[in-house]
Formats: C-alpha cells, sequence, structure tokens
C-alpha cells in the first residue's frame, strides 16, 4: 500500500503523522482475518486492502495518512448526523420516541422492541435510526434535502449525495428493517408511511464520503456544538455532549463496551469499514478499512484508534 | 337467547340435544367476563351474546342449537384447511418450512422465529400460515380460486367465499404480521412476493361460515381424511391423524395445553369467537361465542366443549 | 442382539409379537446415529445397543422382545408417577403452582421461568417436577417413602428403590438444577428448603426399572385411572385423562410435537433411553434403546413407536 | 435538613461549596417519588431523607455538604473495588472469564448469561461481580481479609469492615444470586465452591462507608490509577481508563445510558442510595440519597450529578 505523504503543517504536539506511520507499520505485521460485508454486492466489490485515515483538530489542523481522500460508503456513522438534525428540532421530546440505552446482545433485538413496545433502546439502531427518519420527516418539508443539505455545508463538499445504486441494493435485500419498520408502527411509533420512511432510512446509508470530509463533518462534537470552520453552532454545547454520550455508549452494534475500553472515545462505526471517532475538546478522526470483525466493525480501524489514543494518552477516561 | 329447536333425527346415544340445553343452561348462570375481539371494527361490532353450536357425527348425523345457522368471521380455523391442502399437495417435505411444536408463549414469537431462522414453530400460528400461503402460491396455478373451490367443496356451501370488508380491514391493521412475513423473508423462507402472500393470507382470515358450515367442513378429520359426504379422499389416513395431532399440541394459541387437559379433543380457534373440535371416529363440532378470554379464545366455547367431553365421556385419552 | 422370545399368550389382535419383530429387523437396517447421554458417568457406561419392549393391554395380556427385562435407569419417566400422587394429592388446586402448558423452545427455559413469576409451564419439566417434589414434601409426612411404596404397588416390584449412586451423579452436577430451584425460591413458589427438595428430585430421577415393570406401572393412565391388576383407583378417570392430556402436550422435551406428529399417543421419554407411552382404553408399552437423538429423546425407540402405531393403526388422533 | 458547614479551603475554581448549595437548593423545590430500597429489611429502615455528598480533588481538596460524614450501605459500589483488585492481579487474561459490554434490558439477565454459555456481560452485574469474587478466591490466600486491606488503606480509614447483619439479610434472600451462580458453574465458569463464593459477594455488598470515604477510596480512577494521598499505583494508567470505561457504560443497570447522557461522567450505583462518579484528572465524588427511583438508582444522587455536571461543565464528552 503506497501511502501519500502528508501535507499538514504546523503540527504541535503530538507529532501525529509519526505516530500514524509507526502505527500502520506495527499494523502491517498482524494479519488482518476481517471479511468485507458481503451483504449487498456493492460493498462487497471494494478493494479489502484500502485504508485512510483522516484526524483534525479543534484548531483546523489537519494529519492525514493513505486511502483520506477515497470516498466509501459510511453507512451507518451518517445515523450521528441524522440524529444531531433530529435532536436541534425536538429538543429532548424526541426521547419520547427513542431510548438512550445501549442495546444487549443483538440476538435479541426484535424481542426488546417488543418488550419496550416498539420504543427502540437507542438512535444509532437501525430501528432507532428509522424513528429519526419519520421524526424528520413529520418535522420538514423537504427532509431528504435539507438533511443532503445539511451534510454538505458541515463537510464543506457540495456535491455530497445519496447513491442510488447503494440504497438501492439495500432496498432490495432489506427484510430485517421492514420487519423492524413493521413492528414499530404496529406499536404506532412510525408515523409517517413506511414507504417514505424506509426510503430515507435506505437513502441515509448509501452516503458516500472521504476520510478528510467524515473527520470535518464530525469536528462540531469535538468543539461543544460548533462547527470550527462557519462558526455556526450546530447543536447547543449540551446537546453536543450528549449526542457525544450516546455514540460513546451505542456506536458499536455489540462491541460498544470493547470500543469504550479498548479506544476510549466516542465514536461510531458503519459497514463499510469506516469509524468515526471525536476528542471532546481536541479533535474528530476518521478511518477507513475494509475488512469487518466478526461484530461488524473494522477490524484494522478498531487497532488502529486503540493504539492511537494509546501512544497518544487521549482515552477520554 | 332465543334457540331453535334442533331438526335432527336418528340420534343413537348420547342424547347431544339434551345435553347441549343442560350444559347452556349451567353456563348461563356464569358471568361471561369476556371480551369481544376489538382489533379491527368488523370483529367489534359484533353482538356479544350470540351462542351457535353444531355437532355433525361421522355417519352424518346433526345436532345443533342456537345461532348455529348464522355466519360469523372463522378467522383462523381457515389455517387448518389451508395446511390440509398443502400437506396433501407436499407431503412430508412441507415439514423442511414449518415445523410441527407448540409455540411457547406468545411473548417471545420473534425471537422463536429469528432463533429457528425464519422457521416458524407450526403452521397454525400466524408466521406458519403464510408460509403455507406461500407454499400454496408456488404450488398451484389459482391458489385463492383453489382455495375457495375446495372449501365450498367439503363444507357443502358453494357460496362460501372471502369477505373483502374484513380482509381490508385486517390489512389495514396488520403490521405484525409484515414484521412476521419480512422476517421469514430475511432467512429466504418466504418464496413469493411478500403483498402476495400477505393479499391471500389476509383474504384467507376473513372467511365467514355457520357453525353447521364448519362441523361440516372439518368432519373429514374425524374419518381418517375422508369426507363422508363425498367419499372423497381429502387427506391419507396417516396425514389426517397427524393434522389432528398438530392441532391438538398447537391449536389454542398460548392455551393448547389448557385445551388439551380440560376438554381433550384436538380443535382449533378463531378470534372472531368460533372454536371447531374433532373427535376421531366420532364427531366434528363447531361453537360460536364472541366473547374472548384474555388468550383470545372464547370463554363459552371453551367452557361448553369441557362440559360436553366430560358429560359424554369423550375425551381422547 | 439376541432377541429372547416373548413367553406371553393369549394374544388377540393385532399380533403384537410378529410385528415387533417386523419393526426390529427393519430398524436393524437404519444406522442409529443417536449417542448415550453423556452428562452422567452412570449413564454413559451403559451397552449402547441394548434394546427392549414390553406393551401389556387393560385384560393384562403382555407382549415383549429383547431386554425387556433388564433394568434401566427411568429418568424423567418418573415424574408423570409424582405428577398423578401430587394432582390425587392436591386435585385442581396444583395448578396454581405449575401450568400445563408446553414450553417451547429450550433455549429459553430460564426467561420463561421468570416471566411467569416462577411458575413452571409443566409438570413434567425439570423445574416443574421439583414443584412436585416441594408439594408431596408439604402434604406427606415420609414423602419419599411413601412415593415408592406407590411405585411398588403400581408396579408389582417390592424391590423398586432410588439408586444412590446415580442420584449423588445427579447431585453432583445438577447446576443448572440448582438454577432453576434457587430462581423458583426467589419467586416464593418453593416452599421447603431447597436441599431437601433437591434430595428428593434427584432421588427420583435415579429409579431403575425393566421395560416390564414401566408398561405395568402405566397401565392405570390406559385403564381411566384404575389399575387392573390391583383394581385400586388410582386417580379418577378424568384426572387419568388430564396426565395423559399433559403427557400429550409435554412428554418428550422440545419434540412433543414431532411425537405426537409421528406417534400419536401420550408418552413420556427419559434421557436414560427409556419411553412409555399410552393408548387409553387399550394398552401402555414401555421402549428402551440408549441412544438419543439431539433433542434428548431415544433415537430407536420414537422410530419403534412410529412404526407401531403406523402398522397397528392405534393413534389417538 | 440541617447542612453543616463545609471546612474545606483553598479551592480554586468552581465554587463547588456554593454550587452544591444552590443544587440542593433547586432540589428541594422537586418530590422525590422515590423509594428505599425494601427487599432486605437492614436497607428499609434507613431515614429516607438523608442527603451526603463529598466531592474532593486530586490535589486533595475537600468540599462536602449535608450528612457526608454518616456511614450507609454502599452495596453494589464496593463491585468495583474488587474488579480494580482483580483486574490488577490477573491483567487482561480477566476477560476470559466475564466480557466488558453492557447487559441490555434487565429482563432477560439469565437468558443473556446462558446464552453466552456462563460468561457474564460485565463485571458490576451480580454475575459478574461473583465470577471477580471467584477469581479472588482463587488467586489470594486470605481474599476478604485481603480486600478488605485493600479497602482500608484506599479510604484511609482501618476501621472499614463488613456488616455481619446486612450480610446475613442478603444471604436470607439471595435466591436470585444463588440461581445465577448455580447457572455459571453448570457452564464451568465458577471454579470454586459456591457457598465460599456467595459468602465473599454477600460480605462484599454488606460494606458501609461515609461519602468522604467513598469518594478518597475512588479517588486513583481520577489520577491515572495512582493514590494521591499513598502515591501508591493501585492501577496502571492503562487499566484505570480501562475500568472508568466499564463504569461509564455498565455502572447504572439498565440506566447506564440515562447517566451517561445527562450525567456525562463515568460511575456506579449502589442500591443503598450511593453514586460515585469519577472526573479523570479533575475529582471523584460520592452522593448518598436513599429514595431510589424504578431503576434502582438513586432519584435525588442522579439529579444532583446532573445539576453539577452542567453547572461545571464537568462532563468528559
Amino acid at each position: 500500500m503506497p501511502l501519500p505523504t502528508s501535507t499538514s503543517s504546523d503540527q504541535d504536539e503530538p507529532d501525529y503523522l509519526t505516530i500514524f506511520k509507526q502505527i500502520i507499520d506495527e499494523l502491517s505485521r498482524i494479519t488482518d482475518h476481517g471479511q468485507v460485508a458481503g451483504y449487498i454486492p456493492e460493498l462487497s466489490r471494494i478493494d479489502p486492502d484500502k485504508f485512510g485515515v483522516h484526524l483534525t483538530t479543534v484548531d483546523k489542523q489537519h494529519h492525514f495518512l493513505g486511502d483520506s481522500n477515497e470516498k466509501f460508503s459510511i453507512q451507518s456513522i451518517a445515523k450521528v448526523l441524522s440524529l444531531a438534525m433530529a435532536y436541534n428540532l425536538m429538543g429532548e421530546s424526541l426521547w419520547s420516541r427513542v431510548s438512550v440505552e445501549p442495546a444487549g446482545t443483538s440476538f435479541n433485538s426484535l424481542v426488546q422492541l417488543e418488550h419496550n413496545l416498539g420504543i427502540p433502546r437507542n438512535p444509532l439502531l437501525n430501528a432507532g435510526a428509522m424513528i429519526i427518519c419519520d421524526v424528520l420527516i413529520t418535522n420538514l418539508e423537504k427532509p431528504q434535502e435539507e438533511f443532503l443539505k445539511f451534510l454538505r455545508q458541515l463537510s464543506g463538499n457540495p456535491d455530497i449525495d445519496f447513491c442510488p445504486r447503494i440504497a438501492q441494493s439495500e432496498r432490495a435485500t432489506g427484510y430485517k428493517n421492514a420487519a423492524l419498520i413493521n413492528l414499530m408502527k404496529s406499536f404506532s411509533n412510525i408515523k409517517n408511511d413506511i414507504h417514505v420512511v424506509l426510503d430515507f432510512y435506505f437513502n441515509l446509508c448509501s452516503i458516500e464520503m472521504t476520510c478528510r470530509e467524515v473527520a470535518r463533518t464530525f469536528l462540531f462534537l469535538a468543539n461543544n456544538g460548533i462547527d470550527p470552520y462557519s462558526s455556526h453552532k450546530i447543536l447547543s454545547s449540551s446537546k453536543s455532549k450528549r449526542v457525544n454520550a450516546i455514540m460513546q455508549l451505542c456506536g458499536f452494534y455489540d462491541e460498544a463496551g470493547e470500543f469504550s475500553f479498548k479506544v476510549g472515545l466516542p465514536g461510531k462505526s458503519g459497514v463499510g469499514g469506516g469509524i468515526v471517532a471525536v476528542h471532546p475538546g481536541k479533535y474528530s478522526i476518521a478511518v477507513w478499512s475494509p475488512r469487518l470483525n466478526e461484530k461488524g466493525n473494522s477490524y484494522k480501524g478498531m487497532a488502529f484508534l486503540e493504539k492511537l489514543t494509546t501512544l497518544t494518552h487521549s482515552s477520554i477516561f
């Protein structure tokens, strides 16, 4: 893997680029047994050995390595952004529709949804993200367009868009998601037409971005809710902290504990192999490596972040 | 409740009509705390104090009382008939698609379906009945018409039909059923388009029949698979016994044990307040009383059958 | 396997011995992939190819073959007998302590017990059988001795006894059972000291009998509750039918449906490889073959009974 | 409630005592609907309106108010300390015996333990804390004495001891705990005698401490594993962060998300009404208010900490 040189400058301490290279070197000696997500053809066709990382600080420094400027399918990472938008619109009333608790083992997702009368455990689960889509549809005139606009502003890239090919691929195989939304509808916790909500949901999961764009997009969560580039207040300080708390507890499927334990930062992964993490007050970082461990999180991405927070002593704990 | 006189004759032993009257008299002294099914308007509008019973023997005797000649929504009772049709078509290969085990508590229907990788516990559960519809759609040219033809022949009434009003009512509120079928589709245990299968399923549950028609329709199961009227072999003797075994273990939602224990006959109930039961070698009987107990079975219907098998010593055990 | 000749006489119709031989011949061509129960050393040491069968009719005819006169560990089969004793003592009040519903999949036995606030689904599950022991301890002066006396009378063998070696082996590994009884105690559904109840329970499971003894012991359930040998009324006719109904729905762990479906008789199996089945009005039968299928029921025993009821048309359905 | 004056001095910023008083004033206007834990008599006899808080900084400042110098039953708070001891002894090999994932809803604790083959979801659940006791028993010569010694050093109080009255009370009603440990033993994940492990476990839960003692005891977790008083390294920096991560995700039963979300600090609650929380790099704090919300956490304690981190902007997120 030929790694392009970082062009960033002005970096204080630590020397992220050197650390990145050191970690990459260590990881190169470990066999990555992970598998690229295969449930839709669009994801399985990716080169499994891609690797990119981009870290950006609240004072707008950039540190990056590898395929950090190549687009990948961010998948569930987008759920944090739709959550931020809905939370800003609804305030604390949002939590009557979805809880903020970790999900427990995945094997009983449906029974928990049934037990909790159609209230998902948190907004980063598939079921919870559908509730967020439903809320946005109810409260915005053109929800999908406004969401894209939000993303384009935060990422600094006006071309960010849904990927129809991936959305269609998800839609064609999304029976488990259809089961979840119908179950919630049976408890009256979906207010809009099921197909309209699923259309938004599958589009949401289809977005493609680069590591650079993801890192920049999430920077407001490292900066008390304010985007350092536009100085716009995306979320209040309190809401920004709370979104981080949700990522910390719920961002990694059935491996949230493992990630908190080893990495010690709030973050969110996607089955496209991307992971975003946030160090409040310091930086946001995006890593991309398509091979997933058995829990569905990027194998090398998690290992990279574990080594990074160890070497830079930047766990929040 | 004015009870029309039975016009049957030739009855040997026991004197069913006298016994019916005696039981009705006893039951009239008990308050029926049951509630008419309210989940769809079509069912909730029924007069809750209707009561009818019709027993017909393998030698074609008829004994009946009350509103036995009035149509009611047979609902899940129809699932035994679609099962019989599919079993006859597929033979034992049917059981690779659906098991023959009782369901356990209803609170975990979804988790069991997930645990068993999309294979429903039995063909009389909603999920299992959808599998049966799916099988019939795959194997018959005009499945719904052929099913109606089957029913018209067995019941002796060429006017038996789906009730579009009830089917539409079920469809409009059937999100839990849509969740179940999508979950099975995610495990590839539904072969046809979900909407086509649900259309058949909701029609199946919409059929209206009288107690007389239900009793006559099920008589082949009391007669080793042969319809005494047409002498047609509907099922082989072995298959007929096996359908009875399935009714015995799975016919009453989460109350199959209670029914076996107290009544001691294979049977099937529906949320329209109907119950059919079969005494192999002797008779089939249909009772109708719309008030349901908390498990969803006719309160008075179950009490009637319990007293009947006690007084006539006709439990199969 | 050299089969001793049956010495029975006077048999009417069907010719059971000939049928037995025919079935044995057919089964000898099928590989028995079953495994002898290995969780306690006492059971794993048995010769896996033992096979015995003994059928006895309500008019005291005997038909038997193979190792039918050799003792084996009847294990859970004994739970029907302790149930009969407790039911006779307590009447219908017994059912406030234990339900009569099939258990559903075994994977959630503990969650069901918790969901039902410590009330086991039926008296033939381990948890339910402990409730029965608890009831007998509360209501009898010398419960274990009186239970043995009951068994000795029914079996006609005054030497029937608990097997301390097997009971000790069960006790030493019975942590799952200790978990169940403690959970029930936490819901106050165990009234006596846990160790006293477990002592009875492990003794109960340790009894050894021959096929002949088991068949004779269960004959009262084929005879409306009356032991044909002593003419004693062991249970009322109604209670006898109800115990049969419980066996039909709950006698085979997670395979009750399969057994009802294929064999069509109420029965009970044990992990020692024994199965007892009852044809009400006709006969009781005990089969023994130590290799178990994956559900814990005798592989060859179930196959034998399936063929027997097919050939003799003696399913109750 | 007469509040004693704080005697601390030298405090920089913020002025904790003033903030404490402000929060107490706000809380006094809210009705506390919580209930004192009633499952053992020893806990239910406490004055429900007690309230104490003690915050101590890594530079040994003390800020306190109310009944902060009164002993209360710290209950599950002690589980963090036994975990620290076992983690230090065993290192990362500890995690083959217990996971570090949040537990999901409490209603399925037993089924999750069964599903995970006897491996508890985390060391702060009852089941997980028993594993920790088991590990300490295996690895220490006098485990209970050494644990007390550890506590006495950290708290600075040589009189810290188990409370036999409370331990006995727990033991007498601890059937659910006995169910859990037996289930784990059945999976061979308990190595020592069940009674020995339970004895340690019930003693562990019986410890009484004051808010001041709890805050000081936990200070090493705010100081990268080093006790500021003794300068002893209790845990390595990495292990200290990881224990904090576990508290963050697993410290509040089924309300870990809620606490992270609203308070934003790692912490642990006990049913005695105590809560400890840690701000890495800054302080540890103990609050005590016996009335519990429906999830089993101190109602006023959680509200106090939520207001405190809001007013002092000290969420870690």
